[in-house]
Order: structure tokens, then sequence, then C-alpha cells
């Protein structure tokens, strides 16, 4: 504590250096967003969010029990820190859970395997499988491969590159996403992946799969073989739920590292997997609403969000337990403020992310009318490393208040990144897709991907300072939007 | 493979640079040591037996089939590499082995933890078991504990200090060898720990469980409770199988800081629990032994050894693949010159060392009587860290000897270090209990401790370049020991 507030006095020293140098902001204005930034980095109340949800709730999947106790736990710390309007706004999805899972090197040199069902994945047959790998450098690899897979298990080895924005995920993650699909199309008995993740502890990422669309398609990402498998098996393919009849896993780096050297050594590998998992028929999830009613605009909606779930393995400290504390924990120092602000700022603490993005869908359908009045969106679901950029993507006028609005939060150590950004994060691309401007204050990642969706997602891996930085840029941010009367959308935004 | 030949010859040039300062050692064996140290740096083959143990043998416990195919393994690699008198000394020893196991909080707020039984454990009673948690800051909180433990389930906190040398093992280690005996003598249903360990990932470290001796209890290990409880129900305590009758487990470091953070609040904590664990009667182990015959005095031995079995949970490669790697290497590099050293070089690989140094004891008394012949003995079985310091224990002219064989190998960036030690290594105990000379090559144990006894001591945390330094520092020494006809006993050694 001590620290945290040298490290914040010393840093303070240098905001009223920055002037404003336009007319959007005004001295008054910067004024009061610094202050944010003093009791951001001063606070503990995100650290102390992340620490109660994680403690109190744990785990947390998307339709579960224990995601219906964190709306509980939300609906009660809105409540607490004295937020208006707080509301579950619930919606009903498919419930994918897994049971136990056991999976073994069986030749030529026996041995247990530490792996995780993908979510979507099917169970094993009674008493398991066991079948021969087929080696795939790549998913490329596999796509491309032209031949069956009849009763083998598909194995797919490629790594994920390690970036502070992350950019090495989308890559990494097509074979997660539809290793299934190349495999069931060529008849394999299951398949199986080297973790989509940046570490080598032996623990496996898991993650959802996906489903194919008529965009996949159209994009080429599924081979020859998955669109005649579809057009004979699959005419309803738009289905959003997994459908997979094999079991498809994600075996740890250390793991994949033993079937990669047998291989390279010119071994066959055979392999045993049981896995318990599968689709359980329809739950109830919800979104956690909050509000700060504006003062003057209160029909102007600033909304800033993180996702309330977690996967199941872990307690979901920085995914996105590090979001909840911090958009929380923004909003509450606001609202410590002696008046509103101009426009109402909405927290949205979003349901069942991780299988789908399932709540962020059923915010935006059910509250269509109201979407047009969301001036603009944001979501913290990075983890909890520090800010370094903000980005953002609105009209003319929107893009000069955020360069000036950079400027003031730019001695937290934070860049201008993109003007023509269309990302606020996950949550938000259903409310992007409709035309509602986005920022997003672009957080290092560089780590992320080494807890990411693993048992080892805990509170401990949570740096209170880095968080401290995130409310005290969020705080500032999201208020000086919200104080504002800048018009962000573009009438030229082709989206619209 | 080019950083590691290159960073070699960068070393090489400054070994010259150290002169020999006694006449303990010639300027021919200094260049002969020298010409070892190149090698070892220069060489892969201590990796490459790590990585061949790590991936084709696997994990392999003490007593079990995996065992047994690691001595296959060591016997087929002697033999390969061109060792004398290769052979399997066997022996029998009691078996345990664990089942699955699971483990949760029930109350206050239900989530499942990550939880590994301690060798030696007991099962818990069919369906597991249910109880509530009796919070100790400490094992001596515990011990002098004044008061019942019946039906309920003891949890031990306390943590481990990192150290470069592993000073902080010792003293965190009481938890995990007696406090199931704490806890059983006052009635408890079982006991949880957090794991020995230094890391704060969600790995539970296992480890075996001791039994009481009557040393432990004239030293005051043991509280009056365990005294009494010993007396009335357990007058053979003197047996060396952990006779538990309750389940005993530790935490990965991220649970035990829940059940830390939960009953902090305030709150009682309820767990349940179930272990499959037990003795499964007797089974064979064996070390595996390799020689090079000495060319003067092949009845002197020098022992170097380090321990064949691992963990069941994980590919045991710092612990003690490791050790296995490099001192064949090193020994494999002295095969290696036009002749061999004068006295004998004996490649001890232990069996069963993690469940009670069951392969140390066997060798020493199976080989009572050849043990006045081993000149002197150590072990390597701290890791894969670079050595930085060079002990022993030995008479006053061996005492010199070793003084001037730190000089040769100081430019490896080893100091001097004990010159009184009596630590060998944990399977040279026996030895040097019969007055068998030892010394160490003592390695930067900074690290050990995140992976000792987890599921992710895997073949990727090996360092191959600090490998490569461990094996030239062996070599080195071990010939040079090997080489003269100094006589490292002391007569005044009271141990003999």
């Amino acid at each position: 504590m001590f620290v945290r507030l040298a490290s914040a006095i010393a840093l303070l020293a240098s905001f009223p250096a920055i002037a404003v140098q336009d007319d959007l902001i005004s001295e008054r204005e910067a004024d009061t967003a610094r202050q944010l930034m003093e009791m951001g980095l001063a606070s503990d109340t995100g650290y102390e969010i992340v620490r109660s949800l994680t403690t109190e709730v744990g785990p947390r999947l998307g339709g579960s029990q224990q995601e219906a106790r964190a709306r509980d736990w939300a609906v009660q710390m809105f409540t607490e820190l004295g937020f208006s309007n707080v509301r579950v706004e619930p919606f009903e999805m498919p419930f994918w859970n897994r049971g136990p899972i056991s999976a073994a090197i069986i030749t030529p040199f026996p041995q247990p395997m530490l792996a995780s069902a993908l979510g979507g994945s099917a169970a094993t047959p009674q008493g398991g499988l066991n079948a021969e790998i087929v080696f795939f450098d790549s998913f490329d690899a596999l796509r491309d491969f032209d031949g069956s897979l009849e009763g083998r298990m598909a194995y797919v080895n490629d790594r994920m590159v390690r970036a502070m924005t992350g950019a090495g995920y989308g890559p990494a993650n097509d074979k997660r996403r539809f290793a299934w699909l190349e495999a069931e199309a060529r008849g394999a008995a299951g398949v199986m992946i080297r973790s989509v993740g940046t570490d080598s502890h032996r623990f496996p990422h898991t993650g959802m799969m996906s489903t194919p669309r008529a965009d996949t398609v159209a994009s080429g990402t599924h081979s020859q073989a998955v669109i005649d498998y579809l057009e004979s098996e699959h005419p309803d393919f738009t289905e959003r739920r997994v459908w997979s009849s094999i079991p498809a896993v994600a075996l740890s780096a250390p793991d994949a590292d033993q079937i990669e050297r047998i291989h390279e050594a010119g071994e066959t590998v055979r392999v045993s997997l049981s896995v318990v998992a599968g689709w359980r028929g329809n739950r109830q999830s919800g979104n956690v609403v909050a509000e700060i009613p504006g003062r003057e605009r209160p029909e102007e909606v600033v909304l800033i969000g993180a996702h309330l779930d977690s996967w199941d393995e872990a307690t979901g400290a920085v995914d996105d337990g590090a979001g909840v504390g911090i958009v929380t924990a923004a909003a509450h120092l606001i609202d410590q403020l002696p008046r509103a602000p101009r426009r109402t700022i909405r927290v949205v603490l979003f349901g069942a992310e991780e299988v789908g993005l399932l709540g962020a869908f059923a915010y935006a359908s059910d509250n269509e009318a109201d979407v047009p009045n969301i001036v603009m969106a944001s979501e913290s679901d990075f983890g909890a490393g520090r800010v370094w950029s903000l980005t953002s993507g609105t009209g003319e006028e929107g893009t000069r208040f955020m360069d000036e609005a950079q400027r003031i939060i730019s001695p937290l150590g934070i860049i201008r990144g993109s003007r023509a950004s269309r990302g606020g994060g996950p949550d938000i691309i259903p409310l992007a897709a409709r035309g509602v401007p986005v920022f997003r204050l672009t957080q290092d990642g560089t780590d992320y991907f080494d807890l990411h969706h693993t048992p080892d997602d805990t509170f401990d891996k949570i740096d209170p300072e880095a968080l401290a930085q995130n409310v005290a840029a969020w705080a500032a941010i999201t208020w000086l939007i919200a104080e504002t009367d800048v018009e962000f959308r573009t009438v030229t935004d082709d989206s619209e």
C-alpha cells in the first residue's frame, strides 16, 4: 500500500505538465480527469473486487450454477457500492460442461498426459478410445491433408507466437476453433491439439470450438473435404452450437512436446483418451447491469463492460475478473465525484462470454431499441497488464476528442494507438456491428496467454499496481466521454 | 548448438590463466582436466540422456513397472556408451501408489481445489470425506495445539523460503513429513498442507511422508500428544513404512491461498476430499551400475551417482533426470580419454530415492564389504542449475587436493565452499555414515523448488548450457580424484 501510494504521488507530480491543446476538453474537465487518475492509482477497489469474485465465487462457467452465484455476487456488489438501476438481464443458452478426462501415450513409450476437453467437445465412447496419431505440423497441414483419418487421432502441433498485442492468438486459434471439423469430416476418432498458449507449463489451455458459418466457408477457412461433408451430412451447419460427434482436447505444451519428439524420432504414437463432456440442454444466464445516471443527458449512455463468467478450471482472475474489477472500480470512482457526468455511465458484466459471446449477443438484441443511445462502448478483457495505448473508432470530432483525452492520460504511460479501430473488446462486437463507436485501453498482453484458459488463472497472478493503473485510465477516459457533448458517431461510417 | 560452442570457446580462452599452486596435481593432470571441461561444455551428451530418459521412459515411481523400464533403459544406455561391468543390483521394497484424487471447498464458497496425495497417504473412506478445517499457521502451531481434532481436517499453511542453496526446504518440509502424525494422534479425519514449494502455480507438490524414529522423538520434532499416541497405539513405531490411517494431501499454492483468505475473513471452511492411495505389498527395484575400471588401482572406487526413479506425476527432468545425464555424460567423457584413470569410476543410478532413499540404503548394506574401497562419493540431485561451489569433507591432504581442483574448475564460475561438509547428496547419506569421504558440486537451486515434485518437472525446463557446465565440472573433478593417489579418508574423522 505504501509503495502504491508513493508511486502514485511520484507520477502525479508530472500530470499538470501536459497542457490541454484543443478546445474539446476544458482545463477544468482535464483537472477532474487527473483527479480521477490520482484516485485510481491510490485505490485498491479494483483489486479487492477481483479478490472477492475469485475467492467467494471461484470458477463460473457460462450457464452453470456457479455463474448464477456470480450474478448474485455482482448484484450485491453493485448495490453495496451505491450504483443505480442495478439489474440482471437474463437470457437462455445451451449448456456444455465436462467431467473427468484421462489421456495417455500407449505406445511406444507409455505415460500419462495432461489434457483438457475443448468447449463443445463430444465424449469418448464408453471405455474411452485408443487410436494411432496422425501428426500435423499445423492447422493448414490438416486442412490440406488429402486422405482419410478413419479411426485415427488427428494431432495438430503449431505453436503460438508471444506478442504484446496478443497478435499470435488469432493464427494459433484456427486449430482450436476448427480442427474438430477437419478431423470429423475425414472420419477421425478424435482430435488433439497443442494448447493455444505461450507458456511451457503442464497446463492445458481449454477454449471454445467454433461452428462453420457462411463467412468462414466463403473465406477459405475450411477445406473442400469439410465443405463436402457439410453439404452431405450437415446442411443445417448454421446452427451455432458445436455439433461435433468426436472428442477434441488440448494437451499441455510439455505433453505436446513429448508427442512431437516421439514423432520426430520416426515412431508411430498411439494414444488413449477418455473424455466425459457434452451438451446438457438449455440453462439460464444473464448480464448484470448497473448505472450512474447522467445529470443532463441521461438517455445517452457510455457503456463499459467486462465479462462475469470464466472457464471452469480456474477462478478466472485475469480472464476476466480483472476486467470486472477495472471497469467497476473506475465507475465507482466517478460516482465519488461531487456530481454525476452529463451522460449516463452503464457498467455491463456480460454472461457466457467464453462459450460464444452469448451474453453480448443477447444484450445487443434484447436492447436493440436502446443501441442508438450508446454513445461509445468498450470492454476490459485482456488480463491485468498495464494499459499502454488508447485506440478508438469514431467520427472526426470524436477522434480529435480522443487525441486530447490521450494527452491527459499520457502520464500513465499510454500512447495514442489506432484512430480507426473497430475493436472495443469481444463483448462489444455485436454493438460495434450495429454502429456503436468504440474505444479500447489496450493492455500489455505479453504474458496473458501464459495463463489464459488454464487452471492457473488465479488471484495471485494479479499485480495490484498494474490493476490500479488500469482503473486510473478507465476512470479518466470514461468520465471525459460521459462529461462531453461531443458526438462520436460518424455519418460516413459504412457500418451504419 | 552454435551458441553453446561459441560460449565454450570464449570460456576456454581463460582456462590456462589459472596456474596450479600446489604439488598435489601436476600441470599435465590439470591440462587433462581442462580438456575435459572443454569437452563437457561442447558436448550435448548429458542433455540427450535427459531427453531420452524423460521421453522414452517418462514417469518412473520407485517400485513401479515404469521404474523397471527405466532400469532396462539405463542398462541399454550404459552398454551403448561403452561402459564396463554394467549391472542391476536388485532389492525389494514396499510399494505405495495413488489413484484419482478430488478435493473441494464445500462451504462457504464451493469450488474445486487441486491436490496431490503425499507419499504414504492412506485412502479416504469409500465415498470420500467431508470435514471442517482447523487452520494452523505452521507445523509448529499444529505440534503445539492443545486439543482434539476429532473428525476434522488439519490444515497447515506455512510457506517455503526461496534460497539459492535450497535452505528453505528443510524447515518447510516438517509439515510434509510429520503433519500426518500430529493430526492422526489428535483424531483428525485427514490433513492438508500448503505445498512445499516456492512457485505460485496451480501445481501441488507431492513428496514422501516420514515415520517417527528414536532420533526425531529425542530431538523434540514431535509433540507430547504424538509421543503418547506412539506409546499407546504404535509401540512398533520404528517401522520405516508410513502407517498413516488418514489421508494426507498437499494443495497447490493458489488453492492454499484460497483457504487462507477465507479463514482470514473469519469464515469456517469445510472441505471434501476423496483420495485413492495405499501400500500395495512388496515390489522389486534396483540400482543400475556401470564402471570405468581403473588402470592402476582398480579396487579403489570413485563413486558418482544420481537417482533413476522420479515421482509419478511428471517425467522427472530436473529431479533427477538432470543428475542422470550429468554424471553419466561426465563419466563418458572421461572414457573418451586415451587411457583410463588410475582408480575405478563407478556410476550408480539409485532406485527408489523419492520414496525413502531405498536404493541408497540397499546399496550400502548389500555392498558393505566394498564400502571401504570407495575413495570418495557424490551425487548430482539438485536439478539442472549451474554449479557454483565445490564442497568436500576429507582428511587434510584431501582438502588441499580439493582446493587445488577447485582452482582448476574456477573458470566455470565455481568457488570453494565448505571443507568440512558431510553432504554428498541424498543417496550418499548411508555411505557417508559409513565413513566414505564426500564432495559436492553445489548447484544454483533458486528455482528448483518451483518444479520439485510437481507435474511440471518436464524436459522443457532444462537449460542445455547450464547442464553442459555441470558435465564439464563433474568430468574434471571426477577424473582428478580418480587419477590421483591422494588418500581422502582421515584417521581422525570420528565417524570411522
